[in-house]
């Protein structure tokens, strides 16, 4: 299998890292604008052969991930979509997945997002275990070719991570919540304090662990950021103004001293978290999903995105079409009884007949 | 020496701990109001003893330490005033400290705040080096005598913390800005996901590793966090105010796609955090100061307040009255050539003589 990576740094480099550490008889091929840094990744063992071009790189390749700065990855994508063999997955790995999924309805492109490595940057900092364990969302489409999603979903766990269906509108909306409004507030805090340190005559002051823990994104990455701010500017405004809200909420209980709706809105905050972070947990016995389904467009999407927006994480998935190619034999894998038994009822909600074996 | 620990949990246990294992020759009396909590207390060898009061706990001591909920402070503050031996330093360990302050002007009431361990409570994780590294506020008054704030100050180092003296305003809006605006993000953080996981159909959003640092505070200690939120309510309004203003802009600069400003903004937030945690680095060489002051009241507050708002650190002191009481050698340590430099000037600001040695 020949896997193609466009953009050599810390994402890129990893992928190839990974792919060559867990994927049998992978071969991967890289390219990089600036050539020094495919160099470099040929010297970190991240590739096994620098190309000239985006096209010398993808040609034979199965799968194409498309590691640059979200802001210049439309154009890259639509380049290797160009130049893709018919049998190559073509892939991003942009951290929002709106505007690039509106940049190609092809059906051999599934945007997706590994939530990993965002606080560095650099071919130097790549190494084969960076998705070990980590989300890596895939945005497929009605249109996605359903073989070639699975290709991606079988490789990119094979990297280590756990794939995620999601639509593209849910995963700006969710990231806005869980990460971009985070590193803003995080941003906004280290202004305080430094604003406080200046009006103090110029000491800065002490600031403990919870403060530093709360920060430590602070200014992360600017130019991958300036690319999330831009690209997701709606999502995460409106996330502001909710966060305000909830935050001027908090101050008129405060100032009125209605101890009873602080006390009340800490204790809730303790269950969400721990509601928020359970959910993290992977554990409990596996399960396999037997089901047939129709051979056409978009079924392997409409069954991952189901699954996937009740938060049932499918460990991997295989597809087996009929000789007559009219159905197909759809194999899913889950961890945990109740998430199996929810992953039955919302299989059958769509329709389709399913067995469920321990 | 004999200290006095009024509440043997978490931080009065620890304070034993610390105290037992590096304070040569000392003795640690303890009261708790659960008689169970002051025997746990003494099985995990916080305490050399149990008193039976707070009355009999103070007999005799050196120091004590009032380790009780804010909410309760004043009151025990008050008994341990009344029945300390007119050589004994008593402070406590509230997370707040205008309110406290306000409670007694007494001259041998030093308020204080050990910057350590929120996130637990009870004798089980009492540790000897709690304190560790710790920064521990000491607010000196005007009145406050000057030989029993060196003795607290050289206690407080000798378990372990780094000593700062803060007057008690400057303090709580101080906490507000770097513990208690921290706590309340986190909290609305984890409800705004708690809720987004309503509103998608039972799925709790997957959430990444700088969500899990930036709520890792979230609904923490319950029973602690609601004193806190009541005895510091207007400066925590005030630095929601603060947020919320500024969030306002940034939302504003997204939805009018400013990328100027937030590119500006997310560069001065990274030069922000790197100015914040450069202050918490404890290095370089070792400077003693040495100055003659009046022997009047009030002079050993005045100079730590002067060296505490510039954000120099006392890492030692001592004072030498001498014999006709009329004037005192005071002896300083602080790290750091500059830092060195800016203590000279501040105290020779304050009009008194001083000595620098290396």
């Amino acid at each position: 299998m020949r896997i193609a990576v466009l953009g050599t740094g810390l994402i890129g480099g990893s992928v190839g890292l990974a792919a060559r550490e867990r994927v049998a008889g992978v071969e991967v091929s890289g390219y990089d604008p600036d050539p020094g840094a495919a160099r470099a990744a040929l010297e970190r063992g991240a590739l096994d052969a620098v190309a000239e071009s985006v096209a010398d790189t993808i040609a034979g390749a199965s799968a194409c991930f498309c590691c640059a700065p979200v802001g210049t990855l439309p154009e890259l994508v639509c380049e290797a979509l160009a130049g893709a063999p018919a049998d190559c997955v073509v892939t991003d790995v942009g951290s929002t997945k709106r505007a690039i999924a509106a940049a190609s309805n092809h059906e051999r492109f599934v945007p997706g997002h590994p939530v990993a490595g965002a606080e560095t940057a650099g071919i130097e900092h790549a190494r084969a275990d960076l998705f070990e364990g980590a989300t890596w969302y895939l945005t497929p489409r009605e249109h996605t070719s359903g073989l070639l999603y699975e290709r991606l979903h079988r490789l990119v766990a094979a990297l280590g991570a756990h794939p995620v269906a999601i639509d593209p509108d849910t995963h700006d909306r969710l990231l806005a919540a869980v990460s971009h409004l985070p590193h803003v507030i995080a941003n906004v805090l280290v202004a305080r304090v430094a604003g406080l340190a200046a009006e103090s005559e110029g000491g800065v002051p002490r600031v403990g662990p919870s403060f530093r823990d709360a920060t430590r994104v602070a200014g992360a990455n600017p130019a991958i950021w300036a690319d999330i701010y831009a690209s997701n500017a709606g999502a995460i405004a409106a996330e502001i103004d909710a966060a305000v809200d909830a935050l001027r909420e908090v101050s008129e209980s405060l100032r009125s001293g209605d101890a009873e709706a602080i006390t009340a809105w800490s204790d809730a905050a303790r269950a969400d978290r721990a509601r928020v972070l359970e959910a993290e947990l992977v554990g409990g016995p596996g399960h396999e999903l037997r089901l047939t389904v129709p051979n056409r467009p978009g079924i392997v999407a409409q069954v991952a995105l189901a699954l996937g927006r009740a938060g049932v994480n499918i460990v991997d998935l295989a597809l087996a079409p009929a000789a007559d190619m009219s159905s197909g034999a759809m194999t899913l894998w889950v961890v945990g009884d109740e998430t199996a038994e929810r992953a039955r009822e919302l299989i059958e909600e769509l329709g389709f007949p399913v067995e469920v074996h321990a």
